[in-house]
């Protein structure tokens, strides 16, 4: 696998629904942002959302680790990179790095890790990641 | 269909996910009130969750109205009452009334309508309702 | 107000969190996309998010109506336009139209309105928009 | 602190918008039955939702690690039990579990925990746990 593939990044701002009335963005809400830019990873790595149904085989998450640093609000624009870290049998670990993408010093919101695993359904069969995912 | 079974209600406590950086029930949120009173409503109505995987019958909303009367705010406990207020061939119209479940002056937060039919998937096709639910 | 401004466009991915079990898109993450839509409508509109904080004036859905016409499923593409239908004292009507974003014949996935009032916080009072915005 | 103030548990019903095109509850789903969870807990321990907003300290999360075990699906029974694991400094450790609240062998979906940091609004700052919630 090219570096350039293992590597996914998008930006998004935040809207009403992804703060709470702490005023900042919920920690449930950056879950979405996660989920958008592994989406976007994995379609880069040969899986498009599109082709999913069809094939039947679903990226999983099996483990979720994220730490909230900075709190982002209303407004702000958060750039989002994702990168598979490593491939272990069948694991898939993806780091997430989430940042301001504007103007000033840059604001790290929160790093988070997914454990993914592709899953053949309906069987619910882990499947090993295809070889040229290797690195 | 005796009335008793044309009516659901229950009572959710407003939580941080449910409300914005307003300070108020985000518009979405309300929207997942309304679901949880529906799925009580048809469970009622002889059609729980569970089963609908198996008979691959699903009441689909076509149409919502709702209209966004009072602010709920964190820790507020909002009452929904779910009744089927007509059936017209296979449209099911169901009301919704969301207000406050605490002492002091009621308030009503929100005000809803929605239009369900019930589908058989995966083929998509509309199914009339249970001859019984006329009333 | 330019007819240019009182118009605004952007496309969606469809993503897990969108669906549910039917293997559709959620009727209640279509207000996601609509909310998303709403909020460049009104930075176009001279009231971008940042700012709203400062400002305390937002921008408060009071009535949303919402047509659910096709089914979107994972992957699909869905374009949202968002347009100032009228504006009527305190009152801005919104219409939304969500459609395919993708070669082949255009499906129209949902059709909105949302009647949105400007509302000063913390004191809840409706405001007048601009006089500009008058068209 | 007495033991029975350390532990809150309630069940929830799957419902639609708790799951995706999978077929099962999203990963982000589980997080809303968790902060449901932990803002019971934290009503236990003396700090109900109602009166957050007046005294301005929230309970915020820092850090989650949640293991998705088994997946849960439409119309099962999630039962969550919260507990407050330790107290060090300003850091507060809530364990979450995830079960089957059937008849039948008991299904876990998953195991989650939580670093809460009690923070006084609006200036940010961490505040140290009431002496009387060590144990």
């Amino acid at each position: 696998m090219e570096s350039e593939q293992r590597q996914a990044s998008l930006t998004e701002e935040v809207i009403f629904c992804d703060t709470d009335c702490g005023g900042v963005v919920s920690n449930i809400a950056y879950l979405r942002f996660i989920e958008k830019a592994r989406c976007l990873l994995f379609h880069q790595l040969g899986m498009p959302l599109a082709g999913m149904s069809r094939s039947g085989v679903f990226p999983t998450v099996v483990r979720t680790e994220i730490d909230y640093l900075k709190p982002a609000r209303l407004g702000d624009r958060i750039r989002v990179v994702a990168t598979v870290a490593s491939i272990e049998k069948v694991r898939i670990s993806c780091d997430f790095e989430l940042t301001s993408d504007e103007a000033g010093p840059m604001r790290v919101f929160a790093r988070a890790t997914q454990r993914v695993v592709l899953v053949k359904m309906p069987e619910g069969k882990p499947l090993r990641p295809p070889e040229e995912w290797n690195f």
